[in-house]
Order: structure tokens, then C-alpha cells, then sequence
């Protein structure tokens, strides 16, 4: 039976190891860059950390790890014959797989909040896990790169986010991403004006189809979900919600009179656009988006979503956005967090889509050694090391030949790798140095090697 | 309630994280260095894939995932009402967590095998979950960083496998470490000249007392485990085997002269420790040791173990072998391999006794710019955003201090996060910069500050 590995979860080759590094390389850079310091959790947590901060739905999908030992000594009868799986879960498992990084950071800043110096800018990239049926881009192991900040209010950090989402992509070569943002505030205010709270995402969802069903398609379809005509005609601007950052936030000004929870909302846009438009963005741009509603019950403030540059097809390849009780569900209150998330296998798919990744540096070594002769081994071994010693990534193919075969077979060791330069012999510290991409045969001392190869 | 982790696991602050990364950094510029190449795999695979591998001791000790779903609903109703908790494993739990980095990276190298060019030097640095009861220096989650080369049967590779050991040890500033080496092909050889193959594990045992309990101790434990006084007799050097590795090896050949297999052992590890004297070592030295029989019933010929400098207590920090069939397990016969493995957690334990992370550079921020006036806050930030395009790690404290109060808190900070410059004010281009360690401040454009503090 061929061996194999769990549905959603992947095997990585070097390159692919390569590459990814490349991307959590250059995230983090920018993280410390920006003054975000690492934290690391355990894989799983307590089962009552995680259950019930992700609704029914992720509940189901956190993998739960099965007690060790006699885990069913202690099990009432009755429940096993039963045979009540949800019932028994708690009975036989105190441990699951963290599921995303927000709760297990929330849970560590309560658990550490003496040794914390507050604002805590951390990040962290770990493996989540979760039990979702796998399809193109989704896994059941995955990576999330996050970066928040707890314990302050201040937009400032907001603005700094968006600058980071600019970088990371600018380092990546990943020109023309947008980085679309909204404010809960805005949501809430538009449901205050339309009249009802429990419509608002009938409404941000009908919304977001203008584009492919124009607005009689999307009042339509409005209507149909209870809302008012009235309630429509409150909000018209956002029918024709074009033009720049600027014009739709005069608008959303307009139309947002009534309500004061709206105007903080415009007023917190107005603020982290005007300073963005004073710094300058490097490769992306920054889209005011009012249907943007990732997350609405979790999000209190600004919330980003970033989209691949056009002509890709990818759904968001970042996210984030404000939360004012990150903690709460901890016991610790009032402390409020900011934080960004980047998608690193929709990140990866959109970089290899644009061919990004050809300057990444693939592990293979730069220099081999051939292994024709046993006795050349010692002298070759020995320059392997000085070569080493200058950072230069060199080996010696192990086995010597003692057939033609066997030395088609190291030449073929070359090729497969990639490998740029050959030593084939050694004689008298002078060595016979062959560069594989233009054919080019010389003999020369060590030095001269490690130059011509630097 | 206080949130709490569960047990043998750990939280990892900045600052380990930095003194970790720092270990794993240097381990993979050298396997790299050396031509190793990284894989990754996933961090749960099918139980049957893990299940068997690792005895009856490591089948416990394998963490076990819950199936997700209606679990129990397939399961016969008769393995329930037994509540027989082994038996019912199988039925609800198809995948388990990685337990070591071995059988999942022979698992690779066959289903891959078509897409593997051999000899195949592969390196992975992941964790690992065992479900044994955590003591110091041994917990439920840890990294392993193994480098492995399969399908070569030459010695080279066991003598880099010492070159490696001691050049990460060096370049970690871990002097004096020793690197023990054995032979399993010798403790074959005792076991012939003793005429006893089972009672060689007795016998190393016992051996390896010699230190403390003295020649006559050893043989008399030896004599209560069977171990006849003719068998004692024959391998009688084994009793003052002090001197050179040369003189070992010769003390070993006259003993073993009734052993092929043993004799074979000799010269291999003859030719390892004559080459490794060619070639020399930094700051390791390789010593001999007959007693070294880790992974017995494992390994088929070189065994490895490294222990701490002198001084330093502690188990091994690395260890491996080489293994004939590493891949039979899975179905692909006669693919040797040999590797070794360090210990991340020992080593982080060794050099935090050593004060060997005085050189590691802490995550944080270079510069702070105070916040105590909103209208300077957006010329602080344009100056951070060239700070950090200079790799200068920068950051604005967010929230502008409105009190004495409040302002006492930025400088705390400050403090707590051991940050070198700060910038009080800016005026016209000219920015208040203070030196936080010689509590020097000057006045200085952004060309200058950047100058100053790089």
C-alpha cells in the first residue's frame, strides 16, 4: 500500500520550503521593522480556551485530540450507550488544535498581563488547524501571519497597518494589491438609518452586487428582505458610490447625519485616509469599501480586507481589522486590539500566478564535488571545507563511481539539482573547475575556486 | 478563572522566540551550508502511517486525533458497552500528531520517491508531540531539527555528520563539546566474542558503570546477568579502555578478531575518526565510546551522541546513526540512510547557563518617538516611514500622553522595552533626539538622526 498523508494537508518540497520562506521571511522583517515583537503558543490549548469563541460552526470544525490512557474508564455508561458523539467530546477530550491565532493571543495576554508592557505590538506565525472540507486554497493545515496590537485606541495604529499590508506586498513584487477598509461604526450607521440593526447584512450583501446586477437588480433584492423603500432612499448615495476616497466619504458624511455612531465612522475613515495620503503608499491603494462587512460581529471599528492585484483571480489575500474587548472573554476588560492577517497560501498562488518567486534562492548546493577517484576524496573533502567556511554551499557526491554507470549517474546528480559549478578532479592543489551554465573548464588553486565561484 | 496551557507545553515570549529563532538559524545556514535541503510535513498524519513504529511505549504515547463529525455512529455497539479504550482508538481516531521527525520523512521519501533525486540530504525543522510526563527538559511539544542523507552507503557522510556537529556547536559558541561515536557492527562484534547476542544490552549497562563503580562492580553485575567469566574475559580491554581513539580502535581489533562483522566495525569507524584527524574540528572533539548504544534495534552501523562542555549538566544535546532500511517500512527495501539530530531545548538550556545570548539581538524597536503633541504626530510618522526603508526598527507611540500622568507612561515604556533612542520632539525638520544608554540629547535633521543611530 502506497503511503499517504491526511486530506487538506500538504507535503512541501524544497522549493516549495524555499519559497515559502521567502514570503514568512519577508512578513516578518516588515513585522519587526514595525516594532511588532514575536510570541510563540503551544499547537493546542485547553478545549474550554477555544470552544465557544467561534461560533456553532467552528466548534465543529477545531480538532479535538483524544485523552491518553484509559480515557473511557471514567465515562458514565450512560452517555456511551447513547452513543452521542457531541455529548461525549468533552468527556474524552480536554485538548484541540488552536484553530487561529486571535483567541490564543487573547488568552496569552490575560494569562501574561504582569510581564506585558503595554501597547503590546506582537505577531505570530504558526500553523492553525481546522476540520473544513479542503478545496483549491483551503487546508486543514495552514499558516496565518498576524500582527496586532493591544491596549491602545489609537488610530495611529490603524494608519500604521495599512502601511504595513503597503510594504509587505511592495517587498513581495506584489504591485497593485488594494487595500479596502470600512468602519463598523459606518455599518451600524447605515442600520440606524435604514431602521433596522437585523437587516444590515441583507443589505451590505445585496450591496455588494451592484456591480454584476446594477441598482434596480440590488433594490430589488433589498426590497425582498424587508427593507423599506424609505429606508432605501436614506441611504441612494451609496448607488452611485464612486470617485475618490474623498467623495465617498462626503457622501457617507451626507447621508449619515442621523446618527452620531455613523459620523464617529466617517470622521476615524476621514482620519486614517488624510494621514495616508500624507505618507504615501508604495504600490498599493487604499479603497474606502461600505460593503466590507468580514467578521461584522466581532469587528467595533476599522475593518481592512486586501485583494490581489487585478487581473489575478484570488479571493482576499489579507484581512483584520478592530476589536474593542479582545480580551474580555478572558476576564481582562476594556482592552482594546488592532490586527492584521495575511493569507500565506493565497499569497503563495498569486506569486507563483505572476511568477514572483524567481529570484528566490532554491537550496542546492553551488558547488559539487565529483567522486570518481577514492583517493581524491581526502583533498576534496578538505576543500569542501574552506568553501564552507566562505559560506559557499559545496558537497562531495558521497559514493565513489567504479563504473561508467555510476559516474552518468553523479552528472545526472548534477543536473537534476541545478548545480552551477563541478569540481570533477584534484591534483597538487589544483583543481579542475567546470561551470555548468556556460561550459567553461579551468584549472585553478582553491583561491582562485572560491573567487570564480563567489 | 485564570487561562492556563495545557501541561508540558509553553508559551514563548519575545525574547525566547528571538534566543530560539537564533539556534534554528544557525542550525539551518549550516545543513544548508552543508547541502541539506528542507522538507516539511504535516503535523498530523494517518495513525497507520505512525502506529507500530516506535513500540508499544511510543503507540501510547502518540497524541490521537478525534474523528470529526458523527464519530461514534459506525461503531459497533459492542466495543462501547466494554469500554475497552484501545480497542476503540481505531474506530474513532484515523490521524495522529507527528512523534518524531524519522518515520514521517521515510513516509516522504516514498511516496515522493519518483521526484527525489538520490542521494537525497534533506533537513526538517518542526515539532514534535509525545504525550510523556513532562520534567524538566521534556515537554509535550518540541522542535527537532534533523538532517538526514538517504540512499548512499558511504562513510563520508558519517564523517560530515561530525563536521556539522561541530560547526554548528562552534558557531553557537558551545565549546568543548564531545562527540561520541560508536559502531553498531562493534557491539555486534562483543556480543559474538562474548557468545551471547542477547545479553548485550547487560553488558553495555553495565559497562558504562565503569566509572563509577570500578572494573570489579562491572563484573560482578555483569556475572549476575549471565555474562560468563571465559565471555568477561575475552573482551577484558573493554576494562582499560582509556587513550586516543587510535589506541582504542587498536585495543578493539585484537579483541575482535573473531568477529567479521565486528572487524567491519573497526574499520569503519577507523576511517572516520583518521579522517575527521585529517580534516580537524573547531571546538568539538570525537571520542570512541563502546558503551554509546542508543536506538539498538535501530541503527546498523555509526551511532552518534553529543554531550555538553564540561561542567554543564545535562543529557545529550544531539544524537543518530545510520539505518539500512529506513524506508522498508513503507515498502521500499535496501535504501540506507544516516543522520543526526540536535536537541533545541538542551542546547537553549546549555547556552542560557553559558550566557551564550548576549550577542542575540531582541526584538524590539531602535528608535521610539514620544507622542506628547498631536500636531507633531504625522511628522513623527513620515520620519518612521524612512527610518524602517533604512531597516531602522521604528515606531510612534500611539496614544498622545494629555498628562503628566500619561506621559510618565511613555517613558516607562521606553524603559521596559529596553529601547536605545528616543525622539522627544520635531520642529521644522529638526528632531529632539535622546541616547537612552548615555542619556546624551541632541538636536539633529533626519539625515542626522539616521546617521546617529545606525
Amino acid at each position: 500500500m502506497k503511503p499517504s498523508i491526511p486530506k487538506g494537508t500538504r507535503d512541501f518540497s524544497s522549493t516549495e520550503v524555499a519559497k515559502r520562506n521567502y514570503i514568512f521571511s519577508t512578513i516578518k522583517h516588515s513585522f519587526e521593522n514595525f516594532g511588532f515583537q514575536p510570541i510563540e503558543t503551544p499547537s493546542f490549548e485547553n478545549s474550554s480556551t477555544l470552544m465557544g469563541k467561534y461560533g456553532e460552526e467552528g466548534d465543529r470544525l477545531i480538532f479535538k485530540i483524544l485523552n491518553s490512557g484509559d480515557y473511557l474508564s471514567k465515562v458514565d455508561d450512560n452517555i456511551l450507550t447513547e452513543k452521542n458523539s457531541q455529548k461525549l467530546i468533552s468527556k474524552i477530550s480536554e485538548k484541540a488544535l488552536r484553530y487561529d491565532l486571535t483567541v490564543p493571543f487573547a488568552r496569552y495576554v490575560v494569562q501574561h498581563q504582569n510581564d506585558i508592557t503595554f501597547p503590546f505590538k506582537r505577531y505570530q506565525i504558526q500553523p492553525v488547524w481546522r476540520a473544513d472540507r479542503p478545496q483549491k486554497g483551503r487546508f486543514r493545515e495552514f499558516y496565518q501571519c498576524d500582527a496586532d496590537v493591544v491596549g491602545s485606541k489609537s488610530l495611529w495604529q490603524e494608519v500604521e497597518f495599512v502601511q504595513l499590508y503597503d510594504t509587505v506586498f511592495s517587498k513581495l513584487g506584489l504591485s497593485g494589491t488594494t487595500i479596502k477598509i470600512n468602519n463598523r461604526k459606518i455599518l451600524s450607521g447605515i442600520a440606524e438609518v435604514i431602521g433596522a440593526k437585523d437587516k444590515l447584512i441583507d443589505f451590505t450583501v445585496a450591496l455588494d452586487k451592484l456591480d454584476k446586477i446594477g441598482k434596480e437588480g440590488v433594490v430589488k433584492e433589498m426590497l425582498s428582505k424587508g427593507i423599506t423603500e424609505e429606508a432605501i432612499k436614506k441611504v441612494d448615495p451609496l448607488f452611485d458610490f464612486s470617485g475618490t476616497n474623498t467623495d465617498k466619504l462626503a457622501s457617507l458624511e451626507g447621508m449619515l447625519q442621523g446618527s452620531d455612531e455613523g459620523l464617529k465612522g466617517v470622521e476615524e475613515l476621514r482620519f486614517i485616509n488624510n494621514s495616508i495620503t500624507e505618507l504615501g503608499l508604495t504600490s498599493a491603494s487604499l479603497e474606502i469599501d461600505v460593503t466590507l462587512a468580514r467578521g461584522l460581529n466581532y469587528y467595533t471599528g476599522a475593518i481592512y480586507e486586501v485583494s490581489a492585484p487585478k487581473g489575478v483571480k484570488m479571493g482576499s489575500i489579507g484581512g483584520g481589522g478592530r476589536y474593542d474587548d479582545l480580551t474580555g472573554i478572558f476576564g481582562l476588560k476594556d482592552v482594546s486590539g488592532v490586527g492584521i492577517s495575511f493569507g500565506l497560501d493565497r499569497i503563495y498562488l498569486v506569486m507563483e500566478e505572476l511568477n514572483l518567486f524567481e529570484t528566490v534562492e532554491l537550496p542546492k548546493p553551488k558547488v559539487l564535488f565529483l567522486n570518481f577517484n577514492e583517493n581524491e576524496s581526502l583533498e576534496k573533502v578538505k576543500a569542501i571545507r574552506v568553501l564552507r567556511e566562505n559560506n559557499i554551499k559545496s558537497e562531495l557526491y558521497p559514493d565513489t563511481a567504479t563504473s561508467n554507470k555510476q559516474q552518468k549517474k553523479q552528472w545526472k546528480y548534477v543536473t537534476n539539482r541545478g548545480i552551477e559549478f563541478v569540481v570533477t578532479d584534484v591534483e597538487n592543489d589544483t583543481f579542475v573547475l567546470k561551470n555548468m551554465i556556460n561550459s567553461e573548464q579551468t584549472t585553478c588553486s582553491l583561491d582562485e575556486l572560491i573567487t570564480k565561484v563567489q
